[in-house]
């Protein structure tokens, strides 16, 4: 067996993991490459390391790979990945769990921030319209979560990470996930139904699930009305798993229903902080930069992580996170 | 023996606690009082059933209590209360633990706000100048909780339940307390060198003592300097805890310091949001309307505790939470 060439897209790579690479394959890191170099290395490539899909990375030239049979993604999502130009053959794997802890805690500060109110109390303190609450009745819009209903949408590793902190607080947990099961106590629906039941019963619900042709604005029009009029969503998955509109006109109709996210909608091919709608208008809006995710990337577990299920592919183990290509394309 | 009186000094009461209270004293509402009426009622009064300590219990009034036994607060803290002016052998009991799993929540989301940056990201936003995240060196910033150390001033019922999310986060958590223990997995300092102990080696710390003449000013100059210079403090106790001045400056030599509070400074002798330095301005300080404790009084706990406790009292069982009064007056 020649030895396999493994290309990286990305300079976030250390030198131990290119260390640790290189022991089973040719490491090469595209940024490294003058453009002829990678023209010439494109046949030649048997394994991906991506963090987002990297722009240079063309139809045209993606079709002169024709040795390509492993992709590993360094995000957790691989919305990113073009599967409709990749072959069939070709396995792809996410990079599910690498994040969990830090999006999970990002999800708790969002959460929490709408539930206590904590960034329109310091506008109104900052804007000098601020008034202390000296009796229970001025505190009737905070939501207390202890005894309270959380519902988890997608129960990954991140939806596991959230729902741990929840039974601290003294929660209950409900998640969606597309797998029935009962795990530690919390109760996973599936199908259809199984999101009315979440959505209806829950006083904060956590998105948290992959964006596919499954999940593409699972929260819409409809599903808005199947939540409790004063419930909290918090989107720490995609933005797309939100339907704009449908949100916009609900949070201006449900001024007691908060929107918190960390995550935004694509426009022109990227994920944009420019809306369609005025969201930061609203007081019931919380949005933060995307950064849940590349605070992991600074503890370097999703580098990590990713290398490690590249060298199972390349040492002929079996890798995780392989991805259901049917999930993201016909 | 006499049937004895209590005095309730607040509306918060509902009917069910009136009538539990009402078999066993005559209950007295003391803001369905004509002035009169208060008057003649003072000297028979045996018990005090308090929220914040109401105006009209001038020190003229509470010398012609002379049969005054009993106070109850209905607030955690009672810091509230004139010790001066009350007789040493009056039991006068904390509502310690009624507000904890709320003023934990609170304490969280102030704590996540801070560690995320999520009152600073929103501003820039709202404002249009945010940039999204795209790789993980413009996250530095944000602060991961998990693996990372948590000191807890005040290990009581807030404390206790502070501890137990910290947990669920992955967190170690260190407590400082006037006793000396272990419980929980969870290391309890004590003393000047405890302080100092705890102070140094967290990553977060927040403050859930008691406002008392040992506590009074314990976040100063010296103790400020002690604590990780990227460090986030939350003061969900009372404003007092922390040097005014000291914590000013301290933000504003150290722009990766965070400070968040719920509770603020006195000012002519109430809580008030005029602050003598313009904490508003920086961008490393949160602040919210003191809505931690009244979030819970919407939940009626604390009415129910409280009412509970000076059940205890008429009944002639040791009520729980008795403060010691050499904390508070010499």
């Amino acid at each position: 067996m020649t030895r396999r060439t493994v290309l990286v897209t990305t300079d976030l790579l250390d030198k131990q993991s290119i260390k640790r690479l290189s022991r089973h394959a040719n490491v090469i890191i595209a940024t490294r490459l003058a453009e002829n170099e990678l023209q010439v290395l494109l046949p030649s490539t048997d394994c991906l390391l991506v963090f987002a899909w990297p722009a240079f990375l063309t139809e045209e030239r993606l079709a002169r790979m024709k040795r390509l049979r492993f992709i590993q993604s360094i995000l957790a999502g691989v919305n990113h990945i073009p599967f409709g130009l990749i072959d069939g053959n070709v396995i792809v794997c996410s990079n599910a769990g690498a994040y969990s802890d830090e999006v999970a805690e990002h999800a708790w500060g969002l959460l929490l921030a709408a539930a206590k109110s904590i960034v329109e109390q310091h506008l109104q303190i900052k804007e000098g319209r601020g008034v202390l609450v000296r009796h229970g009745d001025a505190a009737r819009g905070i939501t207390v979560l202890t005894g309270k209903a959380l519902g988890i949408l997608g129960y990954g590793g991140i939806g596991v990470s959230v729902a741990r902190v929840a039974r601290a607080f003294g929660m209950n947990v409900n998640a969606f996930s597309r797998k029935q099961s009962r795990s530690g106590g919390i109760r996973v629906f599936s199908g259809g139904k199984g999101l009315t039941q979440v959505l209806g019963k829950s006083d904060a619900v956590v998105l948290a699930l992959p964006l596919n042709r499954l999940t593409r604005g699972i929260i819409n029009k409809e599903t808005l009305v199947e939540m409790k009029s004063n419930a909290i969503l918090v989107n720490i998955g995609r933005g797309e798993l939100v339907e704009e509109r449908a949100l916009f006109e609900h949070l201006k109709a449900n001024p007691t229903f908060r929107f918190a996210t960390d995550v935004w909608w694509y426009r022109n091919g990227k994920e944009s902080l420019e809306t369609t709608f005025p969201f930061t208008a609203l007081p019931n809006f919380i949005g933060t930069l995307h950064v849940s995710g590349p605070s992991a990337v600074v503890g370097r577990r999703p580098v990590v992580l990713a290398v490690e299920n590249t060298l199972r592919f390349l040492r002929g183990l079996q890798p995780k996170n392989i991805v259901k290509r049917s999930d993201y394309v016909n």
